[in-house]
């Protein structure tokens, strides 16, 4: 089981110099908080990272301090450039889980959870059902409508996938897709869902960043 | 400006022998959570709580420690109904705010940009743009299908309204729905979304719990 850890976006709608990968919580940057959590998964074998263009010595001190850590690769424009790249570091007949640094309290038993429904389906993804009503938004700050939400989940990372299977699915190259399950179900093949966690929330914008600070204090 | 808390559920999804909104977390109750976040609020003149049937006493001893809590409501059996008769006690004139006590983290000043606008567009609600990727969950927990998420948004309590609005909205009695301001915009009345926050998160489930309890170790 590998991990691929994409660390490769520009994202700075967090407001600050650095890309939010590079951003810290409780004195660790989120790239480093995820690979604490994938070095310690008893699922998880090795680790490769993709990091943006032009950074790939962050990775040399990460190197010394994270055993699984395999190596780094420059990641692309799109985020399913830098997954295609890693990919391609990979060997045969494994399963592959591409995490997302922007969601550095991901918990150990989710990766679990993934590791064995990628093994036994092929593909799987964590996931929440929504509980919050969903709005289409309109013009000018305004509802345009509410969306039906039955049996909606929100899915999270790491998503798990037979090596094979993924990188058939990036073969294709059918266009973008906001993640790598929807290339996979692209394919016509079975894309399992299993139980996310609260703690795999995405940071996206400083709110978000905010709660990961607040869990960073109570030692999460 | 009136705050309606809505306490009124028997949801027990959460594994415990009370019903959610009168779960501790960080020794305090929900419901003590969300009055004493809305008694702080500058926006909010009083309070009504609407509790379930037979449970009115839990109200007594908290009027004493919450100045504006002015009473409470037995609710009914659906939300709907619990809504309906909190609304009832409310004078006119005024913004209603309608918040549900499984949102015991809702930040002071999601309040205060509902409340302001409210007062000006006559409805509002609290909302994130959704950062993750939805998927339509099939048969024997499978992916049947990713769903478009642009201009989705996420939303949250307290939505709040002129009272007139939102009686009137509820005087349609056009069947259920799963929020407050689907009902205003079934009138074709306009909705405006104002920013919520992560930390307005609905505890459904047990790891929203556990997500609650590591903020209250943060202080929250």
């Amino acid at each position: 089981v590998s991990a691929l850890i994409v660390a490769a976006g520009r994202g700075r709608r967090l407001g600050g110099r650095q890309p939010k990968q590079f951003v810290r919580v409780g004195g660790r940057t989120l790239v480093e908080r995820c690979l604490r959590i994938f070095e310690a998964a008893p699922a998880v074998d090795d680790i490769w990272l993709v990091l943006p263009a032009g950074r790939l010595r962050a990775a040399y001190p990460l190197r010394r301090r994270y055993r699984k850590l395999r190596g780094a690769v420059e990641g692309g424009k799109e985020r399913g450039d830098s997954v295609r790249r890693g990919l391609q570091r990979l060997g045969s007949g494994g399963i592959v889980l591409v995490h997302d640094a922007a969601r550095p309290m991901v918990p150990a038993e989710v990766i679990e959870r993934v590791a064995r429904a990628a093994r036994r389906h092929g593909a799987a993804v964590p996931a929440l059902p929504v509980g919050d009503t969903l709005k289409r938004a309109g013009r000018g700050g305004r509802v345009a409508r509410t969306l039906a939400r039955a049996r909606v989940w929100a899915a999270q990372t790491p998503q798990g996938f037979r090596v094979e299977v993924l990188r058939r699915a990036y073969a294709g190259g059918r266009g973008r897709a906001t993640d790598d399950a929807a290339l996979v179900e692209r394919l016509g093949r079975r894309v399992a869902l299993v139980e996310g966690s609260p703690l795999a929330f995405k940071i996206t914008r400083p709110g978000d960043l905010r709660l990961a600070r607040l869990l960073a204090r109570a030692g999460v």
